[in-house]
């Protein structure tokens, strides 16, 4: 485990190639803050690599390593450790051309960011992203990386934050979280997973997560699922049958849960500071406010894994990639939360071993 | 019918008088913009509106009228002519608590102002918010203003639009407008309700009404419903099944309709001008986005109605009511969008007429 006055280091996956992963990863590699939070490590391949910096024009060297650990005392802004993780070969790549090959290179430098994880020998995980069509034809049909990651870590509570950093939201104490109650999942089916305990066991992770950035006492907006939250049973019963009574057996646990609340009045009362994490019903809920309120720059935050890893929230974007015009912000937010969680953590390991 | 060459004369209606209705009139009242812009009468109960401009230390004194072209002549920013168009004795009314009562005397406001409008006694009417609780507590059953509204003009195919003003969207052309295929129901029901055929009247409303605000030839940018679009049919087939099919067929009509798009990433790329208008599959979909790209400034527009009516987007927020905080920016907007849309009417009743 590395020495934790140092900066984190973090494996960096460099998502579906045919997709805007490895331009975003190359496009900010000569940015300052990415190398003052943390010391960065790509896993992926290496030629998909070297085209990406190309596609950028980047002042930087691929440094093809033969191991993790390499990468640590090379990296810097103008070069990129680079570990490949798979023995899929990837000349033959065409942008937005989603294959089982590259479904399988995707899934490959996953597998071996969580093992680093895991093992201590990287401090946190930051993914670009993958094809769920590219997973599945490659024989791994998982929604999302965060199902996959929970089964590779074993755990069964988990949850995915979308987070939107303090800078975008001057009026909050420490930017604004939101853990969905259900996520890569249809509508349809989404309205018969909202259970009580699928509730109270994202309010306890949205708790959990809301402390880690730094919320003292943590007050937590819980969505309603159904339009102006249900209108007293007039448009749905989810909030009197269900929501109300996990927001009750929350507080009866200690979090201070307020809610159901109209999820259209709550996130704009949140993005004000009223509250310091959200749980939101479904996907769009959370997505559609913190991409309009952060544009490109929201995060994804896996809640509930023994270890460290965040995301850019957008797609793979077969549509735009490898034309050198996709947005790089998310990816610089994405690597300085997983720097920020994995300090947090090393220095409260550090506390508990002194 | 008034000269068009006048202002509108629009019937305000004071919506549920234990609501927030009454006080968001009286504060908007001495606004130079609302007598710039147009003739405001306000439909309601005299008394409940002196205590709102009490309550708001408005310099404004109530006349209580018998008809309401005489309002057309006496309102100014310190004259609100008010037409009571009720029975109902609302003396004891208290703030917050909705009763049948309150119900009523705010249905029949409605009543007389649609009548008033379908006359053309009036250019238009802009609404302030009722309860719907109140509403079916007076035998009134109906889901919101545009349903009632729809079947006192007769009309079966009509959609709300939510629209947000040009001023608070400065890349836009005109403003944005969110016409949605279900509003008032459950998330259960409406993924049942959303059929090719209320998609396509949707995106003919849709056209249309970004046509009277302004915009040649208007983009109709279609949500989803499912998280990332469907994902290609792994996160819910209505993607495939219905929506598409529903944009084929609007295109072949000549709409220049362009979808099924995330809804997330749909309404960021709305909101820097790409589309003209959206159609959006579930109420909280356009709500969240225009209530946090417009906070307290969103307008309802019913469409499909052969009259211009226009609202607050906020509800009757009891809990804050009569305490003289509520927000009346929507109130002004709502009252700039009626005149804009009732003017563009004449103008064009005018042009057919010469």
């Amino acid at each position: 485990m590395s020495d934790s006055s140092e900066k984190p280091l973090l494996a960096l996956t460099m998502g579906d190639p045919s997709g805007v992963g490895p331009e975003v990863i190359a496009g900010v590699w000569n940015n300052e803050i990415v190398h003052e939070v943390c010391r960065p490590v790509v896993l992926g391949d290496p030629g998909i690599m070297q085209r990406a910096v190309e596609l950028k024009n980047a002042n930087v060297t691929i440094d093809s390593i033969g191991e993790f650990e390499a990468g640590a005392e090379k990296t810097s802004a103008t070069c990129m450790p680079c570990l490949s993780c798979s023995e899929i070969d990837l000349s033959r790549m065409e942008p937005g051309m989603v294959t089982s090959d590259t479904g399988l290179a995707a899934y490959d430098a996953i597998i071996t960011a969580t093992e680093l994880a895991k093992s201590g020998r990287a401090d946190g995980m930051v993914t670009a992203p993958i094809s769920k069509t590219g997973m599945r034809a490659a024989g791994k049909d998982y929604p999302g990386h965060t199902e996959l990651l929970a089964e590779l870590c074993g755990v069964s509570e988990f949850a995915m934050m979308l987070y939107l950093p303090q800078r975008y939201l001057p009026k909050t104490s420490h930017g604004l979280g939101v853990v969905h109650v259900t996520l890569h999942t249809s509508v349809r089916d989404a309205v018969n997973s909202i259970t009580i305990e699928a509730i109270l066991e994202k309010c306890r992770l949205a708790d959990q997560a809301a402390r880690a950035y730094g919320a003292v006492s943590p007050k937590v907006g819980v969505a309603a699922l159904n339009p102006h939250g249900g209108e007293g049973g007039l448009f749905g019963s989810e909030e009197i049958r269900v929501i109300e009574p996990a927001v009750a057996q929350a507080q009866a646990m200690g979090i201070h849960a307020i809610g159901p609340l109209p999820a259209d009045t709550l996130m704009v009362r949140a993005s004000q500071g009223e509250f310091d994490i959200v749980v939101a019903m479904l996907h769009d809920q959370g997505h559609i406010a913190l991409k309009l309120l952060g544009m490109h720059s929201a995060v994804n935050v896996t809640l509930g894994l023994p270890i460290v890893r965040t995301s850019v929230a957008h797609g793979t974007a077969g549509d735009l990639a490898w034309r050198g015009i996709a947005e790089t912000s998310g990816m610089i937010s994405a690597i300085e939360a997983a720097a920020s969680l994995s300090k947090g953590r090393k220095d409260r390991l550090a506390g508990m071993m002194s």
